[in-house]
């Protein structure tokens, strides 16, 4: 099984051209997509929502992460092997939130790259074709030498809404086990009281707190939009206990 | 086959992270995505998209149907089984158009749900791996108390513009057969006048009325859109024969 | 394996209804999605795109394009089988790039047609079931005679930029080979200077002309946007040696 999550888009035929370098490589694979909705460029939300979604994947899948902003430069592309999956990402800190990682690999072998490389499209000349050996059960080694470490993304010190979602509920960096019973949340200047449990305990239209599926602080308005209330990605989150 | 519904988009994660969730669950699943952008919580919709795709499907196909306002709520989950099919969905109306329900049942033994259980995202804690394990043959009886019945919609008994797809055109709630040869169709206070067989019935950029590939009037646009000349969702349709 | 490239964008069922007829048809078909966002009724784009991912699917792809502005008019649908694939399209010009073709059939005999025919969907009524079967290895000729030849698109002598693509970059109908080493390119009144090997070759924020990944010029942006730069599709470009 090979999941994609890129910055691709759907409106180009980036990602179907993948999926077929893909299948030209292991005509068998199983391809899910994640998302192909990361902002442009963005690392930080890739990283983001790849690590909310990896548990819920099973064992054994690859998964191929391009948010490439330094595509056809000088920078490295990883494999990296953990417990339950393996991983393959440009070596820019899309891959630094990974807590267990039993082996690294740089993808180098260009022996098992498609001819000629492109400059500007690795996921479908390098990405596709290691994807697709990988998820046959080649091993990760046979791509390129053994390396300590990836790059990682600079923390966030400071609490902020990170992304808006479709329903404009806005999803803040806040863990929700790190916010005390009955402290109080402000977004920006809005004021939303203490953590709700779901959507149905405040009023419709009425603005709530709640701890997320991914386990961080969301901001959302029962059967309404956040981000129609005013709120929007980059705002300041404090919470007062 | 899981054939997955929903309002969640694609720019998130969460149509990824629930084939995921089935995945795990059932490993040989084979997904396919009916759409995901029915308005959000705009149950409706989602029932009459729902109910004009259906047939098209294979005997046995798991539907999964999650527009789900009421998450979170004491709403409940029904699992329908019909001559052909098994759906799963909130009981919210979104399933009330089925003519012919075998079994209903309620989705309620927790044991086959991911723990803990989110508030907000049950497409991946409840929804996934009942599917998952629906398309292995797992009998519905298994997962809750058979019940009566599903909740339905109220029926909109006014004539109107009830979407508007990607073309432009505007499909309504009148069915074909509902229309007499050579009535007159008024759709806000644009006079179509009677039903076409097909776009290039008229010339290019003429409006028409048509029987839509779902056997209801359509408003459309040759080579053109009838959003674009004026027309929109919720406009009242007339016919006059 | 069927890959399906059309102008139904992804907001409507029209997609995952068409997969569920190839299904019902051939419930072991793999289903790729190309792309669903050719701009609506854009055949030459249509024609761009899928001419540009064909390379890269393995042998035996049975191929689905639709782009049908004559959707339920007589014009003909045909099948090309290649050295390496199955294509069915209309017949408005959309196969017209392919350089050899081994067979074309012109789909006509309706016993392999759903019933009744919509006339404004043939994806689901035409297109998916005969793609279900000629995936399944159902010999082309079953489906109508054989024909001498298929419909081309004019060919546009002028340079200009046919597509923005989701990063923003200006793809042109410029083959990268026919610019000579240090010919200077301009689009629209914007000098690009001579070719750029990668993004990063110039500095974050600066335009630069390369040959993208289907082999034609680019127009682009170091981590930005050639759009938001002020290039449009339809601007003119212009090699001068």
């Amino acid at each position: 099984m090979v999941a994609l999550l890129t910055d691709y888009g759907l409106q180009d035929a980036y990602v179907g051209t993948m999926k077929g370098a893909i299948l030209s490589t292991n005509p068998s694979a199983r391809i899910i997509d994640l998302t192909h909705d990361i902002p442009p460029q963005d690392v930080g939300e890739g990283s983001r929502v790849l690590a909310a979604a990896l548990p819920y994947f099973p064992d054994g899948t690859v998964f191929v992460a391009v948010v490439d902003p330094g595509v056809g430069t000088d920078r490295a592309i990883v494999g990296v092997e953990t417990d339950r999956h393996i991983l393959l990402a440009p070596d820019n800190g899309l891959l630094g939130f990974l807590p267990r990682k039993r082996r690294i690999v740089r993808i180098s072998d260009s022996k098992y790259f498609l001819k000629p490389v492109s400059n500007t499209f690795h996921g479908r000349d390098i990405f596709a074709p290691v994807a697709g050996r990988l998820a046959k059960g080649v091993d990760l080694a046979r791509f390129g030498p053994a390396v300590k470490k990836v790059a990682t993304l600079p923390e966030d010190a400071r609490g902020r809404v990170v992304a808006i979602d479709r329903f404009g509920n806005a999803i803040t960096n806040i863990p929700g086990d790190r916010v005390p019973r009955g402290a109080r949340i402000k977004v920006g200047r809005t004021v939303v009281k203490s953590l709700s449990r779901t959507y149905g305990d405040v009023r419709k239209g009425a603005i709530l707190a709640l701890v997320g599926s991914s386990g961080y602080v969301e901001i959302s308005v029962n059967q309404g939009s956040a981000l129609k209330a005013g709120i929007h990605k980059g705002d300041t989150v404090t919470v007062t206990p």
